[in-house]
């Protein structure tokens, strides 16, 4: 289970097909994007052909380019269907509490091995299809996240004009910094210490209309 | 001029060679680096070849494969040339100033056209010789920048503890979360937005080696 990063289908039971439930066509999905994660897992972007997945999953190659089109077609439906789940956040009963388990799952995600998350968002930088897809894959987690600014609200931790988004970000972003971006080895205080940071910003204020930046 | 964004010759004068000053090989690298940075801001790592940048650059081909070898080595030149300059981190007199006008250099950077420093980023996740290039100047970028911690310590902001890299990655972090990875249209309210998060949260302690977490 994760968080504003991605989680593929992999390890969990495969999401429920748009159009038809069950039968043919889902199964030939849920075939088909294991075979995508898979070949990512070993090979990155670079190693995965439509003839590969298509070959892994035991789908005929004009069934994987008629549905899918192409490799960017086929990352795109493996982000979207890693949004059909019900993931929700961490409901541990304070704001700093949630953020750090909000963290350690994003954490877990970017340096999970096969790395398939990180394949993914390396991917978006490649594909224009994969990159819309991470896009609303990240929307849509976030979104989902706001109930944590909510639920301090209600808890009187935070003020109630608090942009919630501005604090997930906040709290989120050094995660994503160090390890996608400046690829540094993983620190394992890294997710309490950024929710820390981000909470002590948020009951100074921070993530209101205006912040009380007073002296600072 | 920027920051922990690398900032390509582009728009500067060529930093000095690094064996021999002045004369052909310092003019030739000159040369094959403007027009690595011209060719990627036209088209991206996928339009970069070794035959295009030596035609640009008006450089035997056989030159440049000698001494840049493929891609990679050019990227990878263009970043360390990007970091033999004599930056320095804005000194506005204040913290919250500081990170500010830094953050502002960082969303100037991530979002100029051409896309240069973009291109870079993207490259890093296609070239191991441009991702560790890269990783050095942010590396270096974020080196320089702890004077900015150093200062706030001595001007009594911050107490004398305070790890500044911690600091900095939490000032940046969001610019490059949501102008490299998420993708959003830049906003300008946050490169202060950012830079006041981050320095409330130092007030209140956050990147001492114990933070207060009292009641958080």
């Amino acid at each position: 289970m994760t968080s504003p990063a991605p989680q593929p289908a992999g390890d969990r039971p495969a999401p429920p097909p748009r159009r038809r439930p069950g039968g043919r066509t889902a199964r030939v999905r849920t075939q088909v994007l294991d075979a995508v994660l898979a070949e990512l897992g070993e090979a990155g972007y670079d190693g995965l052909t439509m003839e590969a997945v298509a070959a892994r999953a035991g789908v005929h190659r004009a069934t994987v380019y008629r549905r899918w089109g192409d490799v960017g077609g086929l990352l795109a439906d493996v982000l979207d269907a890693a949004g059909d789940d019900d993931w929700q956040p961490p409901d541990t009963g304070s704001l700093r509490g949630d953020l750090a388990a909000l963290n350690q799952e994003i954490q877990d995600a970017l340096t999970a091995q096969p790395p398939i998350v990180a394949a993914l968002i390396a991917a978006s930088f490649r594909s224009e299809k994969a990159d819309r897809a991470q896009r609303r894959l990240w929307e849509d987690r976030y979104a989902r996240c706001e109930v944590i600014a909510a639920r301090a609200v209600r808890r009187g931790e935070l003020p109630p004009d608090t942009d919630a988004r501005r604090l997930l970000i906040a709290a989120t972003a050094p995660l994503y910094h160090q390890l996608v971006l400046l690829r540094t080895p993983p620190d394992p205080r890294l997710p309490d210490q950024a929710a820390t940071t981000a909470a002590l910003a948020a009951s100074a204020g921070a993530f209101t209309e205006s912040p009380p930046v007073g002296d600072i």
